[in-house]
């Protein structure tokens, strides 16, 4: 060896990784004064302080040394059962019962963590792997490190494009899909697409996976049943607290079936032996008389009203965004979650704008790192939670002066 | 497909995951009454549960938001300062001044992510990985899902052959060392076996990673200065807290060299976005002060006694350990940290032993599992520091019994 020389030999999965490049886009935008709909941020204001401090009072009043201690890879049992409970009562009440089993659930270090499980438990070199169009950037750079070939399926405005799925279906691993208030587009998929897609998943021998991190924060009438709860031994379920407690904790859930269960256990343990088991116990103890029924309808109040703040001034920026869509910017109507979906006037590119709308005082993420296939240039996704009413409205009056002046250059 | 033909493709890696055999082991072990030297606890008692309870108070009343929120990959800015700080600190009072600098710092969800990290960073299927003979047997289920292939380097008691390193250093991509109060041997390697193996890694080419969750466990004397302090950009270095505060937060580090850690970056924010920002305030809040300076001497008191507690047992229950080594239990005497490695009497099976000294009330660690290479089957790991004094004394009688009676049959 020559010295100097570097010892270092990367793996070649290691060549494969790249920086975020939101995470990258977002450094743009990180200027005082500049009103953000970039970021992924759950609003700070929504957090149950005060309930997270008395939870430590007592976990670390009643059974500290538990608390602290190793525990096991499987996660804090009652929370397990808490979750499994959950789940089976939702299901029921959506009208598809799910018979969940507290063994079936695996306790994640976030949701982010299910998704590396998943990828070290199914993906091999060069194993194909679908995903929805446009897709959650953090599932791609979870399962890229083990190298699958990802292709993209298409989708309408109820979700994914059976015809479609069928025509890319052979041989894939999985479907990683979003069906509620997808992170990046809004999108809620119908119960019927719903349906049409279980079935034809089974027909194919293509298991779902399902990513639920949003279906809480619905703002009218809660989502359809889980594509997991239509065939529950076609499916994992992934599912998060950090969008209705908070994500500084770091807890989500895998739900699998008893087949795939112990790998994903296994692979959990090799990855950081368990949850912390202090947070399993905090979020455990804020659940405790059904808690979450009534704090998150305050999220979703709050986002609700957001987003109707966004949509209003959206319309009175944009008035011809229905009489003339292909020269005025467009956007969905979300029916829950945090994000909206927009799309620039035709020959713009959301790219090119993010500059100057930074300069405008104003901050979005673009469309097209969110596409594992052809990306829409068009496309750019913008957050209602964090900003307050008034940034909001200033906010869209600032992408509207970017946009006409782009559309005048 | 076939009706009920279940839909799952497992990953190659998938297939080679195990359960960690000592867990199964452990299972034999869960009885009411039994003493066990099995575990890899650390003691609960040291665990510093009103300094806990004060920081929660002071992190939740002075940034709650910031705390519960998403946060830096890369970690607390102000815990990776401190951890370098400490680690300069530390080095310079070795004798090797090292120049951590936080930039270099990944905190990590407990030292085992860090393993996987690695793992992921530097291993394709079938890249050569050297091991010490035994190893953490974590690391090895971490590195598994990379598909490495794994080597042995043999060693002497003060630690790792240097000739044997040589004779398997062509190609390896790293060789994963645990110097200070290795688990499961309790071994360290001393000062001069540290300079060969850093002078012979840098000519061979190969990148040492060296793992230190024991390392401030010592009993009379810290250990030499760190593998990496002596050639820092050949060298990855883990620590973890789970020893001197509390496993249940499940927070550890990464020291990686400029060149390394953008990638290890890449690969822990694909991971779980972040290590609980919560927990990694509260471990700072906790170590304000040099709070660790006060405490950790409790721990390295405590643990000392234990193991005094265990060796004069020991001497006192297998007397012709040093004049018939081959006729009794014969052990080391570790200088810090938490296991003593004992061996059974030529003849016996560690493995064999077990249910019978569980039997007599006792439990233990087989050594075979910690082997990657040819086991040696007369080994078994003892922990000192969960039980009591006296049980401590009375496991050991129950472990003589058990050897004797095995010895008679």
């Amino acid at each position: 060896m020559q010295p100097n020389a570097s010892p270092w030999t990367l793996s070649a999965r290691a060549e494969k990784m790249n920086p975020s490049v939101i995470r990258e886009l977002l450094k743009l935008t990180e200027k005082p004064g500049i009103i953000s709909f970039a970021g992924g941020l759950p609003a700070g204001a929504t957090f149950p302080i005060a309930e997270f401090q008395a939870a430590c009072t007592a976990v670390l009043g009643s059974d500290p040394i538990g608390a602290l201690q190793y525990a096991a890879s499987e996660g804090y049992g009652p929370l397990r059962e808490l979750v499994a409970q959950q789940l089976r009562q939702q299901s029921a009440a959506a009208g598809q019962p799910w018979d969940v089993q507290a063994e079936q659930v695996l306790i994640t270090t976030g949701s982010q963590q299910g998704l590396d499980l998943v990828a070290k438990v199914l993906i091999d070199h060069g194993s194909r792997v679908l995903v929805e169009s446009p897709t959650y950037l953090g599932a791609v750079m979870a399962f890229t490190p083990m190298e699958p070939a990802i292709a993209s399926v298409g989708n309408d405005d109820d979700g994914v494009s059976i015809s479609d799925f069928e025509a890319q279906a052979a041989g894939a691993r999985f479907f990683y899909v979003l069906p509620n208030f997808q992170n990046p587009s809004g999108r809620l998929m119908s119960a019927e697409r719903r349906r049409a897609l279980s079935a034809a998943a089974a027909t194919a021998g293509v298991p779902l996976v399902e990513d639920n991190p949003y279906g809480d924060l619905w703002f009218e009438t809660p989502p359809p049943p889980p594509l997991t709860a239509l065939n529950p031994e076609g499916g994992i379920y992934l599912g998060s607290f950090s969008k209705v407690l908070a994500p500084g904790l770091r807890l989500g859930f895998i739900v699998a079936p008893k087949t795939v269960y112990p790998k994903l256990l296994q692979a959990k343990q090799a990855a950081d032996l368990h949850s912390p088991g202090f947070n399993q116990r905090l979020v455990y103890e804020v659940m405790q008389n059904n808690f979450l029924d009534r704090h998150v309808p305050t999220i979703r109040a709050l986002y609700k009203s957001q987003r109707d703040v966004m949509l209003a001034a959206l319309h009175s920026a944009f008035p011809h965004s229905t009489t003339h869509p292909d020269q005025s910017l467009t956007w969905n109507e979300p029916a829950g979650g945090m994000f909206l979906w927009a799309r620039l006037p035709a020959g713009l590119n959301a790219v090119d704008l993010l500059p100057r709308a930074v300069a405008h005082g104003v901050a979005f993420v673009p469309g097209a790192p969110f596409y594992a296939g052809t990306p829409d240039p068009r496309s750019m996704r913008l957050s209602f939670v964090t900003p307050s009413a008034d940034e909001i409205r200033r906010g869209v009056v600032a992408l509207a002066n970017a946009i006409r002046e782009m559309q005048g250059s």
